[in-house]
């Protein structure tokens, strides 16, 4: 098994000496830095950072970790600090509703192993993904939505969240909007997949609206969910060409294509601890 | 030199046996024909086709020929109808304000003798690119426009351009709305790049808009001119893909070379009179 | 359900008159066309045509359909000619060794009911993903081979294919030589997958021949097998951009999502009637 | 105008501390970072790193950076230095022979002010582009080329070259063979564009070579010259989906796009000093 190593996501203000500071420690206490990143915002003079090193021989113990480099930079620097350790898996549900091609991928994956991740529930308004879910072994809750119920609905798969101890969510062409309750108790931890070009397209629909527009190219954004319908941070996006022989029908098939890939490549750079959000932008390290 | 070709472009609610009169009307009066594209759209049952074939040989003398397939076809099966002849080389009027990489461009491919097209005149309503007309040789065109002398500098436009007996216009990055009254006197014959994918980040400063809304791929779209502002017919688009490292600045110089070839990949198709237009969407055939 | 069509695949040497000819048959018969899209080869001089009605109230019986259309046309226009109908579904067989990722994409789609297609079996060379077939409840046949069965072992594989009635075969990353003999039982009905760009890196390791050659861009290639090594027809190529940051084991990452998305839409024209093969290039209808 | 800066280049084996050091050296000597970026090649262990920072206030003055840099790192941590100050111009020369579309591009860019570069000559084998030279008002100079007196013809080359004294050569499209002698004098300074997705099509027409095998993209691909033919170190690669329906004339034209973007992307790399070679491979920092 691979050295577990820490990683330390931060960003603040833009100083001179910052980087020399967080190396130097690291190094001082006998780190061995394996991945180191930085971005610096010159519009906004901003500095964000990913450093990665392994824990083993590391004189600080990881219990203490978290509070030490909080203590070391947080004020000093006016720094958000991070900090994860490799060999703690995120637990991350999957909400769906009745479209199975997202799903498929992320299971094949998880299945295949690519992903450092557990996955122990599957959550849907509807039955018709249960047998997906028991392909795969994984339970299959359905709270079916009403306009009545949404409220305690949303309670109550809040509890089955914290029970499960899910640190993110993956809404895999879930067709249900998500209420902000859920939104602040996992803020910047919920990615959705919208089937366009965002900021093209926002909303209902969006292949039969690109279909109407009549544009050559289509779409699909990986966000953060935010109070925002469509409108937070972009994670990643993709697009394929398309012509004037497609029909709506058509561009649903080409983009079923597009949404998955482009899911699973933001649920990939979330669960290595690759993304920053600031200013409703995401910076992703390579 | 090349055999010179009749060009018929049309449309009309799709019928059985239409494609079967048209080819036979060419092959029965000793027309060879040399390309043959027609496209179905299933969803409104229109027919759109484009067919080429030979003058020489072929019996209905060119003069008359528009009126023949007219009275032919028209009424018939309530089709709409252009014929062209390779022969007679459209004439393009370049629009353009101050940045010169669409118009260089557009320049170096008519140099080249990429194009099958007159450039008789360059317009702008600034000094800024005379140099580079001046380079190629073609005749520039100044009209300054101000608030009040808007209505009567287009009338001016207008004028040369009948006088130079214009075609279509290219707008190459030019700066102005375009009026009503120059978009009727050449209908889906005035094409625009729009330096974004759209139908995202209508109007002013679009990179600007890319950049805040935290996109990751940016696009530039190149459309025939309507009244609403770039709202109407998408001829081609294309995009590249950026990151979180862009600044406005670098958005505005990976766009150019994007603008630039979309645009120019949309003239190329408007001179070969490979676009057909409906309901705000192209057919471009292959 | 649809009303079932017949679809017509041809290929002869250009002459003018053929698709009035082909068109007017099918009218006369009272069949209407749903598809008609033809492409000539101006530099062999060939006609490549697909044409797709619907068989209700088409006055010729299906059973003597291949045979009436071959005393039509075939002599008389050198014609190459298939005849299929849509509501026959063609039966696939996919072959696969130790990596699930096309496995899984194909049986996604399969179970999604996005392909008018069977898939009676599932033939490998290894116990490893008996599991995936399980899953989705496809029978799997495993057929191990050495240097000394070799030759036995594909004659009981080719014995299992008829037994089944298979009319293609899709390799989904399958890492055995194909032999002659099964390549002329389905010529160009087997489609592979190559994980590069081809003719780029052909062989083995191609993802290991890319870091080591410092592309910028990899790329995946689903083609017919022929008796030449990955030099078969292109179905279909995608590509994705890397960077100096990936590592052979990322662009392995990478890769998958490329060749399960390319190997499908070869699948998909497959299944659709779409590819005809002409000098070892495709013509894929759109 | 701006503030100038200097720009450091480096690679060496990968151990603690590097980055630490090298960023504490210039801020020690109160130089204000505006540009760090690096890369650790965990494959061959190897750190690569562009650091830039403001010269207005820094303590060691320009003309004994390089020793002092030098002085301080090279032996220390094995390392290579490249120091290059943001005023002083690289000296680009271009050579042609007789397609224009890159050369334009070349100019248009240069002229329009993108590049921090002088461009003082363009050198051919042809007459053909002198007209292009005298319409951006740069000197041509003509080299004819035969099987006789290739080595005097590049010695007398070499020699105007260092008149020039040009710090790096862009082959736009220059059909002839550049020998060893002009390779050793720029090693990892002459730019070609090869018109093909390197390594698929090495050598002469590389579109007839695709249209032969019948790929279904072609590409691009800018790399620095070696002694082997096509085979130096990529810099830029990209690509464009073709269809059955291109002839090898419609790839000719689809390629010189290709050819222009992705030449001029890789000499503006090279002139922002962004590009560090290593074993047949680049890193391009972003």
């Amino acid at each position: 098994m691979k050295n577990p190593t820490a990683i330390l996501l931060l960003h603040c203000p833009d100083k001179q000496g910052i980087i020399t500071d967080v190396t130097r420690f690291i190094s001082d206490n006998h780190g061995n830095i394996v991945y180191l990143d930085q971005y610096v915002d010159t519009v906004d003079s901003m500095l964000f950072m990913r450093i990665e090193w392994e824990l083993d021989g590391f004189l600080i113990p990881r219990e203490g970790l978290r509070t030490y480099v909080n203590a070391l930079f947080s004020d000093r620097y006016d720094m958000s600090i991070n900090v994860f350790f490799s060999d703690e898996k995120p637990r991350m549900a999957i909400f769906v509703s009745k479209l199975s091609h997202c799903l498929y991928d992320l299971l094949a994956r998880y299945n295949a192993g690519e992903w450092n991740v557990d996955i122990p529930c599957i959550i849907s308004n509807h039955e018709d993904l249960r047998y997906v879910a028991e392909q795969f072994g994984i339970p299959y809750h359905v709270f079916p939505i009403t306009a009545e119920n949404r409220a305690q609905t949303e309670q109550a798969e809040l509890e089955l969240l914290r029970r499960e101890r899910i640190s993110f969510i993956v809404l895999a062409r879930y067709m249900q909007i998500i209420s902000d309750d859920m939104i602040r108790e996992y803020p910047h931890h919920i990615i959705n997949i919208h089937h366009s070009f965002l900021p093209a397209f926002v909303g209902a629909r969006p292949y039969h609206q690109a279909y109407e527009r009549g544009v050559k190219i289509i779409g699909a954004t990986s966000h953060y969910v935010t109070a925002d319908l469509d409108a937070g941070p972009i994670i990643e996006q993709d697009v394929v060409r398309i012509t004037h022989k497609d029909t709506p029908e058509s561009l649903v098939l080409k983009g079923k294509d597009l949404e998955k890939i482009v899911l699973s490549r933001a649920v990939t750079k979330h669960i290595e601890r690759k993304i920053l959000s600031y200013k409703n932008r995401t910076i992703i390290f390579g």
